[in-house]
C-alpha cells in the first residue's frame, strides 16, 4: 500500500482525516506482551504475561505501582512507558502534597492523555509507542482505563491490550456481566483465564512469567510476582478442570 | 485527484486559496458520532448518540459541562476535544474569578476559535480534528454555536455535526421555525427525532447510547445519561406514532 | 501551469519577483461575499451582502465596529478576520488609554498592514486569507482603506472586494465623481446599488442578507442589520425605478 | 533556464557565488513605477511617477518624509517599504533624542542596509522586495543614496530605479555633469525630464501622477503633490520646447 | 532492502511500529569490542576485551568507575559513552550531596534510560550509539543492568554486549545457574571464560587487552588492568585445562 | 559537474571533506575588484581599484578605516563587508574602553575569523561573501592579514584578492623580498604596480578609480582618494618608464 | 558509491550504524599537513611541517601553546582549530582561577571531546573538520592525546595525523619502544625523522617549514620555529647519515 505523503509526521492530516503516525505507534503496542484488566464492584485487577528478552534476564516489570490507590500495566515500548509512569507518579505525589488527597483516577489518566496528545499534534516529536491499562480506586469506586498512543483514554469494565489481546477480549466479552459481584480471588482467576487465551500454542502461564496487580476499597495497590502468583495459577487450573468437565 | 503540493501543512495556501490541512481535519469530524443542537427562546439543547468502542467499554462522554451556564457536545478526535474543553473550562473559571461574572457564550466560542486559528496558520502544528456544538445561556438569552477545525464559529438556530449529520440537518431545516416557542421537553424530543435520522438502518436510540444536555433561563447546564433519558425516548416514540398516523 | 518551486512558502521569491503564497491567499478573499465601501466629504459607508452557510445559521457578521470612529467589512476567511479585528480593537483601545485620543484611521490600517507583512516574509506562517475595507472618521475627515493579504493598504474614494466585486467596481467607477457631495442616505443607496451588481442572477438584496455600516463627522460608527436596512433597500428600488426610466 | 538548486532561500550560495533570492527580489523593484533622484551642490531632489491601482484609488505615496532633513522614494513592494521607512523614522527620532542631532544621511542608509543584509543571510526570511532612493542634507551637504534588496547602499550624483528606469539613467548620464550648479528649480525640472523618459508611449506626467520631493541647505524636506507640482510640469514643457528647437 | 521513508529520524514511526534510527544505532553497539557482566549473590563483575586502534595507542578504557558502589562497561561509540558516564557520575555525586546516600543502581540506570529516551523521540537528535553494562551494589544487593540505545534498561543475571557477544551469551546461559554461590574469584574467571568465546580465532586474552571490574558487599568498585589481571588469566587457563580434561 | 547533494548548506560535509558553500562564497570574492596589500619593516599599505556601478555613482569605498592603527580593504559583497567592518570597529572601540589599549591586529582578525567560522558550521546561515585584507600597526610592528569566507585568516608579506588578483600576486612574488626596506612611498608605488596588473586591457589606474591606504609606526591609518592619489600614480608612471628602459 | 540517504546530517545513523558526516569531516583532517607527537618518560614532543598557502604568506602556525603545561598541533580546517584552541585556553585559564591548579591534560582533551560530540549528535551543526595532537605534562607525567572529529580522544605513545601520516606511523611503530628513555633532544630528532617520512618526494624539512613543540617535567611548553629548529634539523641529518651507514 502506497501512502507516503501524509504519514511522516504527526502534524499532518491525511485527506481522509487520519493521523498515520498515531496508527503506526499503535502497532508498537500490539507487539508488547498482553495485559488484561477487569473490575468488580469492589476491586480492579491487572494480570500480565511477562516476557524475558532471554534466559539470562530478569523478567521485565509489566505492572507498576503508581500510588497506594493506583497502578498501571503496559504493552509496547518500555522506555516510553517509563516516561509516562514517572509522570503519573509525580502527578500523584503532587496531588497529595498540594491538595492533600489521592489523585482521582480519571484525572490521572486525563493527565497522561493530555501529555500524549501534544505529541500527536506538534511537529518534531513522535507519539508514545505504548498502551496502558490503569486501575485505581477512589471515592467513586474501582476504575479501569485504557490509554493509547492517540492520547484517548476510555473507561472499561474489562479490557486487554498487547499481542493477541483480541483473544482475551473475546473471553472477557463472553463473561464480563458476571464480574460485578465477583470476589477479588475470582476476579484474578477470571483475568488469568482471559490472559491465557493470548498465549501462543504450547506456552503456559507459570509463576515465572505471570504478574498480578490489584487494588480495592480495602486493598492498597498490590503487585504479585513469582511464587506469590502460584496460588492463583493453581485456582486457574482447577477452574479449567471444571470448565472442561 | 492529485494535489500533493499544497496539502502537507497548514501554513501553505493552495493556488485556489484553500488550506487543505483544515479540510482534512474536518474529515475527522465527519467520522465522529452525530450530535444535534437546537434552541427555543428560553432553552438550548444538545442531544448526542454515544458510540462504544466495544461491548466492554463504558460509553464515551459526548456532552460535557463547562460551567453552570454552558456545555459542549463533540464529534471527532476526543483527545483534541479534551484539550479544548479544558481550555474553555479554564477560561470560564477565569472569567468568574477576574471579572466576577459568567463568561458570555459568544466570547467563549471566540476564545477557542482563536486558539484553533493559530493551528491553521503556523507551521509545525495540525488543526484540531474535532467539531463542537456549544450551548449556553447568558444575558442575551440561549445560544447555540458551532466550532469547526478552521477556527470559524457560527451561531445557529439548530445544527448537527458528525457522521450522517446531513440527515439531521434536513430534519431540522424542515422544522426549525417551530422551535422558538417550544417547551424544553418538546425541544429535547425534537432534537432526538433529528438525531435518530443520523442512525444507520437497524440502529435505535436507547437509554444506553443517548445523551441529552440542556441549559436555560431557569436551568443550569444539565446532562442526562442512561435511565434519565428514557422519559424523553418514550416521548420520541409517542411522537413518532403520531407522525406516522 | 507548472510553478511549484517557488510557491510553497512566503519567504521565497519567484524568479519573476513574485510571492505566490500572497497571491494564493488573495484567492480566499475573492471567495468571500462582496463588500462595498465609499465616501463623501462627510461620511464613509460600508455595505455588504451576508452569506448564510445554510438556512439554520444566523447570518455571518460582515461589518464589525472597531471603535466609535471606525469599522471594518471583511471578505474571506472569517477566523483570520477575527484575529485582525481583535488586534485593531486592542490598538484602538490602547490609543485612547495611552495617548488619550482616537486612533487615526491611517495609522490603524498601517498597524494591521505591518502585522500582515510579517506573515509575507517569514517562513512558517501563511499570509492572512482575508481582505478588509476599513472606514473611519478622524481629524482629516472620512476615510476608506483597503487592506489585502500582502499587507498593502491603499486609500480609495470607493472600492469593493470579494466575490464578483469587479461588477461593483465598474459601477463605482462610473459614478464616484458624484459621491463627494452626497448625503449619507444617498451614499448608502449608491453603495447598495453597486453591491447589487455583485449578486448572482436571481438573487436579491433584502433585509436578511444586507448589512450597512457608516461613520461621519456627526455619526458614530453605526451598523444596521435586518429591518433597520429596509428603509435603504426601499430607496434602492425607487432609485432603480428612476434609473430605468 | 534551469537553476532550481540554489535559489530557494537566501542562505544558500550558487556555485557561481550568487544569491538568487536577492536577484529575484530585485525583480520586484523593477516592477514598481520609476523614481528619479539627483542633486546639485546645494540640493537633493526626488521625482516619482505615482501609479494608481485603479481609478477609484487615491494615488500611492511614492515619496515619504523621514525627518526634516531626509526623505525617501520607493519602487517595489509598498508593504516592505513601509517597514523600512518606519524603521528609518524610528532611527531618526532616536538620533535626535539620544544624541541631540539629526541622523547623518550615510548612517541612516547604512542602518537599513544592515537590517536588509540580515534577510539575505538567514534562513527563513526573504530579502525585502523594494528599492529606495534616499535624499538628505547634513553637515556634509546634500546626498543621494540608493538602497537595494541586497542591503548594498551606494551614493550617486543622480540615479533612477523602478520600471523602465534605464531610460531615465541614460538621460541622467548625458547631463549629470551640469547638475552641480543648478538651482533647485532647474534640478527639479531636470529630474522630471528624466522621469518622463520612463513613461510608456502615450503616457504623460501630470499634476495627478507626479510627486516631487526636495531637501537642501535652506529647505526642510518638502513633498509636492497635485497642483503644487504644476508649476514644475509647466517648466518641463517649456524646457522641452527649447530642447527640440 | 528499500525502506527509506521512515528511517531518517527518530521522531518517525514505520508503518510496522518500529523506529529504525534506534535499530541503526544498535548496530554501532555490535561493532564495539565485547564486554561481559555477571553476578553472584554477593558480587557483580564486568570483564572486557580492550581494543587498541593501533600499536601506538594505549588501550581504550572499557570499564569506568562511576562511584564507590557502581561501574560501567561500554561497547560502541566511546564519545557517546563518555557523555553518559559523565552524566551518571554527576547524578551519583548529586545523590550523595542532596540525599546523603549512594545512588541506588536501578535509579541510576533509569536516569540514563530517560536521558536516552528523549533522543529516540525528538527530531534533530540521534539516539546514542553505545550500549552499557552497569554493575553496582546497594541495599538490595549486587546488580547487573544492560542499557541500550532505545533507552530500555533490563536487569540480568549475566549478559554480554558488543562484537560476537552472542557466543558469550551462549556460554553464560549454559552456566548462569551456578553463579549465585560463586566466590568473587570464580565469578571473574567465569566471566573471562565467556569473554574469551567472543574473540576471533587466533586471538587471546592477555594482561594487555583484558580489563576486569567488580563490586560487592565488601568491595568498593575496583578496576584491574595490565598485570593486575594476570592472576585471573592464569586461573582461566587452569580452568580451561580442567575443562578440557 | 553534478554535486548537488552536499552543497546546499554549510553544515554538511561532502564525502571528500569539503564544505561547498564556503567555496561558493569564495566565488563572490573573486568577482569583487582587486585589492593589493604589502608591507615593509615600518609600514603596511593597501591599494585598491574602485569600481563604479555606473557613471552616475560615486565610486564605492574599497578601503575603510577601523581605528588609528588599523584599516581594511574588501573584495566581494559590500553589504557583508559592512557587517564585518562594523564588528571590527566595535571590537576596536571596546578594546580601548575596556583594556585601555589599541586592539592588537592579530586579535582583531581572529575575532572576525571566529565570527565568520560560525556561519560555516551552523545550518540556516550562509558564509560571508567577502574577502578582506587587513593592515595594522601594533607593538609587534606592521601587519598584513587576509580574511576569507572560510573564517581562515593568514598573515602575508604581500597579497592580493579579488578579480584577476592572480596577476598581482605574480608581480608581488617576483618582488616581495625587496619590500622590507622600502620607504612608504616606494611601497605604495610597488602596490599600485601590482594592482595595475589586475586591470583589463585598456583600463588605467587614475585618480578617480584608485584608493590608497597605509599605516605605520609614525603614520596613523590614512586613506587617500581622488587627487590625493595622483602623486603616487605619477610615480607609478615614472617607475614604469624606468622598468621598460 | 551511492549512499545518499544517511549522510546529509550528523543526527542520522546509517543502517550499518555509521555516522557518515563524521567520516566526511575526517577527510578534512587527512588533507592537512602532517603532525607527529611522541613522548618519553619525561617529555612529550610535537613536530609539524608547516605549509604556506603560497610564497607570499607567512607559514601557518601548526603548533599552539595552550598553557605552560600544554600545547596542541593541528591538521585540517584551521578556522575550526582556532575555535577549539580558544576553548581549551579558556578552560585552562578557568582551572587556574577556579581551582588554583593547572588543568589536567586528560580532562582538557575530554572537554574538547565533549564539545565536539555535540556536533556529531545534533541536527544543524557539522562536526569539526580538524584533528589535534595534544601534549601536556601534569601530576601523572607527560601525555600525548589524539582528538578527532568524532569527539573520541585516545592516548598514544606516539602518533601522527594529517596528510601521508601513515608513513610516519609506520616509522613510529618500528621504534616507539625505544622512546621511553630518550632525552628530549633524541625525542625531537626521532619525531622529525618520522615527520620527514610524510613529505612528498623532493621535499625537505628545513628551518622555514618545520615547527617543534615540547613540554616536560622541567620544561614549560615551548615552541620552536625558524632558525631555532636548525639545531635539530642538523641532528636529523647526522642521524640520517648514521642510519644509512
Amino acid at each position: 500500500m502506497f501512502r507516503n505523503q501524509y504519514d511522516n509526521d504527526s502534524s499532518t492530516w491525511s485527506p481522509q482525516g487520519r493521523i498515520f503516525q498515531v496508527e503506526y505507534a499503535s502497532e508498537a503496542v500490539k507487539q508488547g506482551s498482553a495485559v488484561v484488566g477487569l473490575k468488580s464492584k469492589d476491586h480492579a485487577v491487572l494480570v500480565a504475561v511477562k516476557r524475558s528478552p532471554n534466559e539470562l534476564a530478569s523478567y521485565q516489570k509489566k505492572i507498576i505501582r503508581i500510588d497506594d490507590h493506583m497502578g498501571i500495566a503496559m504493552a509496547g515500548l518500555t522506555s516510553d512507558a517509563r516516561v509516562l509512569s514517572n509522570y503519573l507518579r509525580t502527578e500523584a505525589m503532587r496531588s497529595k502534597m498540594v491538595y492533600g488527597r489521592a489523585l482521582p483516577v480519571g484525572r490521572a489518566v486525563n493527565a497522561i492523555g493530555d501529555k500524549a496528545q501534544t505529541n500527536t499534534q506538534e511537529y518534531g516529536r513522535r507519539p508514545y509507542g505504548v498502551g496502558l491499562l490503569v486501575i485505581g480506586h477512589d471515592d467513586t469506586g474501582p476504575h479501569l482505563y485504557e490509554f493509547n498512543p492517540s492520547g484517548i483514554v476510555s473507561e472499561y469494565y474489562a479490557y486487554s491490550i498487547g499481542s493477541r489481546s483480541q483473544s482475551a477480549r473475546t473471553n472477557l466479552e463472553r463473561n464480563f456481566e458476571t464480574f460485578q459481584d465477583m470476589s477479588l480471588k475470582e476476579l484474578i482467576v477470571q483475568g488469568l483465564r482471559s490472559l491465557r487465551d493470548t498465549l501462543q500454542q504450547g506456552k503456559q502461564l507459570d509463576a515465572l512469567n505471570t504478574s498480578i496487580g490489584f487494588v480495592g476499597k480495602d486493598n492498597k495497590m498490590t503487585i504479585l510476582d513469582g511464587q506469590d502468583t502460584q496460588e492463583y495459577l493453581d485456582l486457574l487450573d482447577e477452574g479449567e478442570a471444571m470448565d472442561t468437565e
